[in-house]
């Protein structure tokens, strides 16, 4: 059961990998909504207190691992969106 | 706890309505990536099987929505991407 977690918890902070890529490499995240990713990180946080208060390995570790991803790609997206609008 | 796992989930579910919105009113979605969406939409599965084998309803309700959110918001990237080709 823990190995089913981990891998899932692996896939779902993993997939964060490619659409920060994508971002740096287009030098684009306007399409993502800032909405998105402020409730998405909100929710994330408290799944990481959930999982510390449960004492589950598997919770902890994918959701402080997306914690981390969620707040690289909200910088590249502040740096990008600024970018758009001097060149505009 | 059970209380703090459905927060958690609303909120890592909920994200995705402002997310779909978006991603609808500017009819382009061609910042997020197709592979953090496959990734992901993978690893809810298996969060999803991790709830139900763990009898963990605080998973399985929030990964059941999650999925039906990432397979609208794939729909309307391929509708949308389809558009921004045919377009240019």
């Amino acid at each position: 059961m823990t190995i089913l977690g981990l891998l899932a918890g692996a896939l779902t902070t993993g997939c964060w990998l490619p659409q920060l890529l994508r971002s740096w490499r287009t030098r684009s995240a306007r399409d993502i909504s800032w909405t998105y990713l402020g409730i998405l990180g909100l929710g994330v946080t408290l799944w990481l207190s959930y999982g510390l208060l449960t004492n589950e390995i598997t919770i902890i570790l994918a959701n402080g691992a997306t914690i981390s991803a969620i707040i690289t790609l909200a910088g590249l997206k502040a740096l990008f969106d600024r970018e758009a609008r001097e060149t505009t």
